[in-house]
């Protein structure tokens, strides 16, 4: 047997096994942070992988602005996905504490339906990190309502500074870094790409 | 003026600074590696920004299973991707190097074409840091294929490796971690979220 072969052997006995270590099915529960470029789009990836299995999607955007986004614009054409945006720009455009506060319970509300919705597989809660570290909203309620979330669901938690007592509690946590940024080089937000 | 509103507004006049000194307009080439979870996710996420924005993709994977995925059948569905997969199993199922070697030159061509190709804004080349780490494909080649790829053209490669003089060409490399996994805990790979 020629050594490539043999090595691929015994990677197929790994993978295999390692699969079959791995028998539970259930909804995840995936936190993305870290300062680098990923976090949505990675959530909007799952979206896609959702839809193409015929899945059906809830999305809501904290902190997010007034433009349309490309991320906007594809979940209002398509009726697989639920989609609610807090809308009102970052809460350094509105510079309006109170309103943040209300805007973010208003998301909160939105985002704790689609979870307890039994028609949506997915829910993807973009930029939820944000409202947490600036304290608009309390990661422990946060918690609560996902430890009692039904078991078949999946819920994606997105931004910078995950509070701990989310980090704890997922299945899976991806931190995203990112060495080198185009923006760092003058490089302006790219449509189809930062939005 | 309260110290929200104060704090607030020196956020704001610095992302102000920061997007007045971004100016340029171009395709930009992303690389997304690292063990984490997310970086092909992240990388069909963009793809979804651009269906939002009218804009045209191109997906090449390489090394996926023959099951259907569900960003395989979301790309099947949706006429504005064009999409191709080196669609044999993995390389330590196939256990024949001449072949996965083969297969990853027609999937390389087919990536070269749509990076040509004017009517495509944005190319995913998934997983090609696989093939290049295990000496399937040059990674030179892919570096010469960059450098003269057309300036509006949006260009992301993903997969663990990353090698080194793409890394140097890009223009945002991200680099994802998963200290936490499902997967670690005995949770399958979930239709919607892994494929």
């Amino acid at each position: 047997m020629s050594d490539h072969k043999k090595e691929m052997k015994e990677v197929k006995a790994k993978v295999a096994d390692d699969i079959a270590k791995a028998k539970t099915d259930k909804g995840v529960i995936i936190v993305l942070t870290g300062d680098g470029k990923g976090k949505s789009s990675s959530g909007f990836g799952m979206v896609l992988r959702c839809l193409g299995h015929g899945m059906k999607a809830g999305v809501v955007q904290f902190i997010k602005g007034q433009w349309k986004t490309g991320e906007m614009l594809f979940c209002e054409k398509h009726s697989d996905v639920e989609y609610f945006s807090m809308g009102e720009g970052f809460t350094w455009d509105t510079q309006d504490k109170q309103g943040d506060i209300d805007r973010t319970r208003e998301c909160w509300e939105r985002a704790k339906k689609m979870i307890a919705d039994p028609s949506i597989d997915y829910v993807l809660i973009d930029e939820l990190n944000v409202v947490t570290s600036f304290g608009y909203l309390d990661p422990s309620e946060v918690v609560s309502v996902l430890k009692s979330k039904p078991d078949n669901k999946h819920v994606v938690i997105t931004g910078r500074g995950a509070d701990k007592s989310i980090i704890e509690l997922a299945d899976t946590v991806s931190v995203i870094e990112s060495p080198k940024h185009a923006f760092d080089n003058g490089v302006k937000a790219q449509k189809g790409i930062e939005f």
